[in-house]
Parts: structure tokens; C-alpha cells; sequence
């Protein structure tokens, strides 16, 4: 076992991205892809240093990082669980935790959850850049049963890529993932449900002419990849829940105020939600 | 009368960015502001041919803009009734029209509502610029009372600024700013309050570190200046109430799906927001 040597499964746009940082630092990173079109299109583009349809490539890797998408992280052939060494640290870049360490717990012994945040809208062997990481968070949740070791390990995989780590459990990761990203695809779904199916045809003309920028941001992820969002509902269901739940209690508060006239309240509420912008969003991103 | 001569009520973002563009294009453009010092910066940008803070100013203007804030548009003072020429035609800039016409059909015989649509944040006498309107809408809401010239004047206005000009009526033009516009104040607003006033200070600690784009751009407007979102809601209140409504079933809805796992029916929906917004947004501006 080479402790530079980094095994990646799936080279798409978070697996060829890392890919391609880790081997410009000196590490020797071994890809593993499922069709040999794919290998060869990533072995054309360097996003590893040795490319394979073959799980052995894993073997004598120190960290291995499952850069797969989240149902195939849920649900792992075991073609896969038996390719990975057992002294190997495995992590996974999955955007919910819970359901990932549910299964993996139970499938290796030094599995740490993980999830770099980084998200473009493209996938695929075409995707992976370099410096994706670079000043991102890359959120670590390590379990009771992981040793100190392998923690470390994903750490300085995390700092080695530029990213700023931040640990936390499973739960509280899914809950703040709902809230900050799953919350904002139903909330723009929804909005762009409302302006298109009304009845009024003249109305729904009338609003694509005068659409603007205020509207584009807000429906943006809410019209976003289809299958993104039902991963994110089918994997993060009652995290998700609780968080459209307390969103029906926030716009219903808002909704009195309007509908009972009560404009000082409103504008109290309305300089408070300003504030809390400036508290979640970097000054330098302000607008 | 010239009727190269228009007069312009107020010269911050809306009323500064038409009098640059009206006297590059030749037009004689009469300024009124209310303070002596906005004159003095307002002349010094050449906001205007000839500024004054004396009303007599719009006497001879064949067409009257009053880009003053909405609140001063609906309550105007009778200094600013008693100098408009009967002969002139007048028009507006305010952002809701049912309430402007409501008012003015009482106090102009050539009163025709307007919305040029152009909005940044910046206001004030420093935030008029040229192009400002170009191949942005600018929707004109005639009534029945309104002779065709006053209207004519109203679109050529426009189409001399580079807008495209749009005419409804008022109640149409309401509704449908109230859920392009108003509508997405509030969705964000809420999506900011519930991320920030949970109990759980944990949890708001990681969202607040791990806060992207997707939330960024989903809060931008609810984020906005307080006093634009209580104007609107003052101003427009019946329209947003029963966009707020709708946006309830809509978003209830897709909550219904979630809770009771209707993965394929959730999916459905999300490939129809996803063509809803390709309807909505220029092809250029889809990402």
C-alpha cells in the first residue's frame, strides 16, 4: 500500500475533477469506470494516472473515493464492496449522509462519509476540471466507529484539493442540505408551477414577456435537472419534510402581515430577512 | 407647445436614464426635482437640458413622465396637479397601475399609466445611464377615455428609448407583476427566515458555511430593500394575495408528493418546471 496512492471510482465531473488536482500534487490516482468508452475518453483527458474497467486497479490504494452518483453509492454492486481493500480509508462524495452511512457502516470498517461542495449543473467523463474545490466546504461525517487515522486521512484529502473541511454528523449534514439546497428546488419548482398553469392565458403571455432578472434567480435551481431533485426527495425525504414545513410556517407569517394590512411589521420582517442575507452570503457576492 | 419638449418629474435611476437618453436623440428634456442639491449634481450629469425645482418648468412639455417613487405617484401634491398642462399628455413609471389610474383618471384628462421595465437596486440622482430601456419592456395600460395621440405619444416615447412596448389593462398588469416580480419577494423572503430563525444554532452555523449559489440566487430579491417590498405589498395587495395562493397549492402540492413518495409523479412535475422555465427565461440566459 502506497500512502499516495488514491483510488477514484467514477470519473465524472467530482471524480475527474479530483482526479486531475490530486495528480498535479503527486499523488498516483487509479481510476476505476464502468464502459471502456469512458475509460478511454478519461485516459484522453489525464483524469487519472492509471484508467480501468476493472475493480482491481483499487487494490493497494490507501483512499479510495466513491465519486459515484447518490443511488449508486446507496445501492453498491458488490462487485465493488468486494474490490475494496479493508485497510484502505473509503469515503464517498454523496450529497446526503444518513441513508450513505446506514449502508456503509454496515460494508467496511474505515468508511468516513464526505461531501465536497461543488456543484455545476455538468456531468460526465467531459466534466472534471481543475481547482473545482478550490476555497469550497467539503464536509466530513465521521462516525463513533472511525479511528483518528482515517479521519486524518480525508482531512488532508479535503487540503490537498484547496477545500476548507468542516465536520459534523450525518443528521445534522442532511438537515442543513435541505434547508440550503434541497429547500430552494421546490420553492422555485413551485413558483414556476403557479406562473404557468393558471388559467388566464393572456395573464401567463403577459408574464413571460416582462420575466426579469428577479425571477430568473429565483425559479433557477427550481427548474433545474429533474432527476437531481427526486434524488434529493428519495434520499433526504424527512429532512426535506421539515424544512418545507417550517417554510409553510414562514410564508404563511408573511401572508397575514399582507393580508392584515400590517406594513411596520412587514418592513421589520422584510429588513430582518436583509440582514440575514448579508449573514449567509459572502460580502464580495452582495447584489 | 414643442413637441420635442418632454418634462420629466424626478431624475434618479428611471427619470435620469430617459433624460440622457431623450436629449441624445434630440428631444429638449425639462427636469423637475425637489431639492436644490439634487439640481446642482443632477445638472452637473446632464440629467437634463434644463432642471428646475420650480413646477413652472413643465409648462410647454407636450409629453409629462413622472418618475417619482410609487407612494408619491398615488398621493401627488397639488404644487405638482396644478403645474401639468391640460394639453399635455402625462404618464408615469410606477411599478403597480390599477391604484396610479384609479387616482389620475380624476386628475388628467391625458393621464396614460406606464411601467417601463428596468429596475437595478441603485436609486437616487447618481443612478440615471444610457440604454438603460433598451430591448427591455415598457407596458402602457390605456383606458377607454384615452385618445389614440396620447397613446401614440406614450409608445413612440418608448420605442425612441429602445424598450418594446407592451399595452393590457391595469388589473392584468397588476396580476402579472405580482407574480414575476412581487411573488418572488416573498417565496424568498420566507426561505430566508426559515434557514435563519430555526433554534437549532448548530445547524444555522453549517448552513451558513455551506450556503451556494443555489441559495443565493433563490434569495436574492427576497433579500431586497424592505421599503420596495412593503410598497409592493401596500400597493398591490389583492394581486400578491391571490399569487400567494396559488403558490400554496402549487407548493403543497409537490409537498404531497414528497410525503407520500410519488417519486415518478414528483419527477413528472420537475420536467415540467424545467420546460416552464426554458418558456420563460431568453434561451441565451438558461443555465
Amino acid at each position: 500500500m502506497s500512502l499516495n496512492r488514491i483510488g477514484i471510482v467514477g470519473l465524472g465531473l467530482i471524480g475527474g475533477s479530483i482526479g486531475l488536482d490530486l495528480q498535479k500534487i503527486g499523488y498516483e490516482v487509479h481510476g476505476l469506470v464502468h464502459k471502456e468508452q469512458t475509460r478511454e475518453r478519461a485516459k484522453e483527458r489525464g483524469l487519472a494516472t492509471i484508467i480501468s474497467t476493472s475493480p482491481e486497479i483499487l487494490s493497494n490504494c490507501s483512499v479510495i473515493i466513491l465519486a459515484l452518483p447518490l443511488s449508486q453509492i446507496v445501492h453498491p454492486s458488490s462487485e465493488l464492496t468486494n474490490a475494496l481493500p479493508r485497510h484502505a480509508v473509503i469515503t464517498d462524495v454523496g450529497s446526503v449522509k444518513a441513508p450513505v452511512i446506514e449502508v456503509w457502516k454496515e460494508l467496511h470498517p474505515r468508511f468516513i462519509g464526505s461531501h465536497p461542495m461543488a456543484g455545476t449543473i455538468e456531468t460526465g467523463v467531459e466534466a472534471g476540471r481543475r481547482n473545482l474545490f478550490q476555497n469550497r466546504p467539503w464536509i466530513i461525517t465521521p462516525g463513533k466507529n472511525n479511528d483518528e487515522d482515517s479521519l486524518n486521512a480525508i482531512k488532508e484529502l479535503a487540503s490537498a484539493l484547496g477545500s476548507n473541511w468542516i465536520t459534523t454528523d450525518p443528521q445534522t449534514h442532511d438537515e442543513a442540505v435541505a434547508l440550503i439546497s434541497h429547500l430552494p428546488i421546490f420553492i422555485g419548482a413551485a413558483l414556476l408551477k403557479t406562473v404557468s398553469e393558471g388559467s388566464n392565458q393572456d395573464l401567463i403571455k403577459l408574464a413571460k414577456l416582462i420575466a426579469s432578472s428577479g425571477f430568473e434567480d429565483t425559479s433557477r435551481v427550481g427548474g433545474g435537472n429533474p432527476e437531481l431533485g427526486v434524488a434529493m426527495a428519495t434520499h433526504n425525504t424527512s429532512a426535506i419534510l421539515s424544512a418545507l414545513d417550517s417554510y409553510f410556517s414562514s410564508i404563511h407569517s408573511l401572508e397575514e402581515m399582507i393580508r392584515t394590512n400590517q406594513w411596520i411589521k412587514l418592513k421589520e420582517e422584510l429588513k430582518s430577512t436583509q440582514q440575514h442575507r448579508r449573514s449567509f452570503i459572502k460580502p464580495n457576492k452582495i447584489n
